[in-house]
């Protein structure tokens, strides 16, 4: 099978440099072209291999899986959350933004991009924080009820896209200390 | 002077042409040609207008002026902010939404483009919020110290930018209705 020439490594630096390129140029603007100039590969061996451009991208999307929220647990929430805006690196956070406005397009017309950039960026981070606001109910901290629950993802999300946008700075986990202390803190009642 | 050749209403048949391929395609796609043929005018008038695509697009987005929130006053922030939210009619949002993702990319290469993006979409938000908030602080409903009093935009940014990105739904004034009930106003005490 054709796919059996590239070795992991190989096809990691490849993902690793599409990724690179969405996020300097856009999705419109990565063409196979500039990844096979970029990876030093054919236009042959990428159409092989993965057969489009939008393929292409999804499973680079999918490959670089992010770190998971599983292994924390503080004993609290406020230092559950703290503890996930204070290990998120400022430096992922802007290759995380830089990868959703590359995109930001790209997936609204094109439904399995749209997928694995949700699958990548924000299902697990829902996950991981599903499971420890799950564990705040449980420990009384939270009511169950609270209406906010439902909506931190939305809270964290809007926190990372307005700071550039609105404050024309760049997200740092500061900040999102802050942001944590004045909103979601607050809005859930912690 | 060229510029006076094209009449007031001719310039804003081309500037809402503009906005509306910068939805569909993307500002990468969005080509002098583009507009030409959408139009039906020639690209020899276009760059004798405008010189650029980069100036034609930061001027449509200027000329798009949103209705302000200053007869806004209903007597209490959480009327007030109901206000805001239910007169956003939920065709101008996606509308909105369209133009934010189509220009997510370029607005982070090209500071003329996000300074006339941050004026259409931000700016008078802003000024608006900031108008309805000072008055509740005025008012004894909010403590003037409060943190999540200069986060409000960015909460209001993250609810419109979360809801089809994470619940893969359009944003209305329900779910903003919802979202102010559930954070805003538990964040900011009210």
């Amino acid at each position: 099978m054709a796919r059996s020439r590239l070795t992991p490594e190989r096809e990691a630096e490849l993902y690793e440099a599409v990724l690179d390129l969405l996020r300097e140029v856009g999705y419109d603007a990565l063409t196979m072209d500039a990844v096979a100039a970029r990876t030093r590969s054919s236009k042959a061996t990428l159409y092989r291999q993965w057969g489009s451009k939008p393929e292409l991208v999804a499973k680079a999307l999918r490959h670089n899986k992010p770190v998971s929220l599983a292994e924390i647990d503080t004993g609290s929430l406020r230092g559950d959350l703290r503890a996930v805006v204070e290990r998120s690196d400022a430096c992922q956070m802007e290759k995380d933004s830089a990868l959703m406005r590359g995109l930001a397009h790209a997936v609204h017309e094109n439904p399995e991009l749209h997928e694995a950039l949700r699958e990548l960026l924000i299902g697990p981070e829902m996950t991981g924080l599903d499971e420890l606001l799950r564990r705040a109910v449980d420990r009384g901290e939270v009511r169950a009820g609270n209406p906010a629950l439902s909506f931190v993802p939305h809270m964290m999300l809007g926190a990372v896209v307005a700071r550039p946008l609105i404050d024309d700075r760049p997200v740092d986990p500061e900040y999102l200390l802050t942001y944590l202390d004045a909103v979601v803190f607050p809005a859930l009642g912690v």
